[in-house]
């Protein structure tokens, strides 16, 4: 591990404790007790990279200058906020899919004895962002807009998801209510606000900037969060299962993928009438059949072509911003997902 | 309906068609249909008490002066922020309690099409109450206190639910698990901080005043939200039904009531062997066996005694308040609940 990654962890522990004794709270030795095992199930097992990008946007923002401890110390608490966040989403999204499993373990509903507490266990995640705030960040000039990207971000995904969820609901009778626009409305609110935007708008108000004065940033930042979903779609259907490290299944769950809405896109009337035939459905053979039509689609090279024209674009929007700190910690997030594999 | 009802609901109005159009989020014709409709059949349904009361206790603040339409305006918005609170912890409620139905309507994950998709409304709710608050109260000196409060009022009411979901679950094992104590911090936190403490605090903000110069206010507060509740616990078992307007089921669904909590201090060991092996049971001839135990333990005459006292209590601690205009706010709320029927 990582030096940064491992001090990282140190401050979860220290986060963790400080909920467990919060005095807004009586405590008894139960509710501490599913408070602990809640948390250490759900939210430090993840990649980590949307809380540790927290703490590199920072560096790079301060040019590289050597963190003191309480520098370290409150970045990584955003992006323990962040890594929050997602555990809440996370909590709650499992429940409303129905799903099964989840960073290797069954979700938490699934656990013996949890079930629907998992809701509220869902909604205390989310409390537990603004009681780390007000603990950590109450006496800074930037408290309230902390607290104002917070809500609007968890707002954004919020609507994204019920775009997301209603937009099923409608394609499963009419697969042509899926389309790019849609698409790209979904991945932008759902996705990209608080993967991408809120971990550099946390760096950027710890190094005592206004976000008011980096709605470029944000921009870039969004059409990143939409290719990095849009990578995701292509490797649920196209990726190395054995690199991806799980069985995609967008097909099977009549997704709003890029990869079916750009099908959509370019197929002729007899190939969208034999895609709704066979798109959503639990049969091998019918994925198979899609599978094949994307294939004489050519998706992986529009797809190609996709991944270098939105590389350009988003490396010419970089090297157009004025500022050298923030153009490095944009490229950083680029190099970290261009051409990926997983 | 009196003026100041109907002028309250207009605001609900104005609010809805704020956040219908709030440019946060790109909205598609389906997905503001989605929200109207979730907010029209969750939020303005209810007998409004705590909405409503941020808007008397701030009139009995300012000591009777005419509001002007701002300030008037200002506490109904506070108000709607309550009710809207309140509308989210009932939709999440109903899916964890597996409930069937709400204020005379089947609960809204019941609705056709809607389903756990109520997961996600329940957190648009809460999302809509720093939207509110931002786009009226950015500008106002009480706006970070402002959001504190609803955060910590938010994370105690989810505290509060928590430790009633787990000791349900303990308790189904070993009635002796419920407890006096227990009762008491379930009602504090799930209960009395949103619907009693919340509405003053919102009231005394807007009045210009500081929460920390209020603790004595809220503990009062706090003492008769757990009065309330009892009343609630005792009415459910011994109200009439065709008063409280519904048909109570505690016994049925094992709660931690006070009424069996009360019982189980008052019990031999026959009677509680008795209480264990009737209690929580669906069948008519079990819940009509506990009620005859309450009956032989006297507990109408209990609660009647604790009643007295409780009022007695409140009302010398609202006495012995320096401020003519706060004992207002605090006897108008006493008078509201003591005795009440329903």
């Amino acid at each position: 591990m990582s030096d940064t990654r491992s001090k990282f962890v140190e401050v979860y522990s220290v986060l963790k404790s400080e909920l467990l004794n919060d005095s807004a709270y009586e405590w008894t030795d139960d509710s501490r007790q599913w408070v602990e095992r809640m948390l250490e199930y759900n939210v430090p097992g993840g990649k980590l990279n949307r809380g540790l990008s927290v703490v590199d946007s920072y560096k790079l923002l301060v040019e590289g200058k050597e963190l003191t401890n309480d520098e370290f110390f409150l970045a990584s608490t955003l992006g323990w906020c962040i890594e929050w966040l997602q555990a809440y989403f996370l909590v709650l999204d499992d429940i409303m899919d129905n799903s099964h499993t989840r960073r290797g373990q069954p979700c938490w509903f699934r656990v013996p004895k949890v079930g629907l507490i998992a809701v509220n266990d869902g909604i205390l995640l989310r409390n537990h962002i603004p009681r780390i705030l007000r603990k950590h960040f109450r006496e800074k000039r930037y408290y309230v807009d902390l607290l104002d990207l917070f809500n609007e971000v968890e707002f954004q995904t919020a609507s994204g998801q019920m775009i997301d969820l209603i937009t099923t609901l409608e394609g499963e009778k009419d697969l042509s209510k899926y389309s790019l626009p849609i698409h790209r409305r979904i991945v932008q609110y759902k996705t990209a606000y608080y993967s991408f935007y809120l971990p550099v708008a946390c760096a950027l108000l710890v190094a005592g900037e206004k976000l008011d004065d980096h709605v470029d940033v944000k921009n870039i930042l969004i059409d990143m969060g939409i290719y990095f979903q849009v990578q995701d779609d292509y490797l649920d259907c196209f990726g190395e299962p054995g690199f991806i490290g799980k069985i995609g299944t967008d097909i099977e769950d009549f997704k709003c993928s890029w990869v079916v809405v750009k099908a959509l896109e370019l197929c002729n009337d007899e190939q969208k009438k034999f895609l709704s035939e066979n798109y959503g459905k639990d049969d091998p053979a019918c994925v198979a059949k899609v599978k094949e039509l994307y294939k004489e689609l050519n998706l992986q090279g529009v797809f190609s072509d996709y991944e270098s024209q939105s590389y350009e674009k988003l490396n010419k929007s970089i090297e157009a911003h004025p500022s050298k700190s923030i153009q490095a910690v944009l490229k950083s997030f680029l190099g970290k997902i261009y051409k990926r594999q997983k």
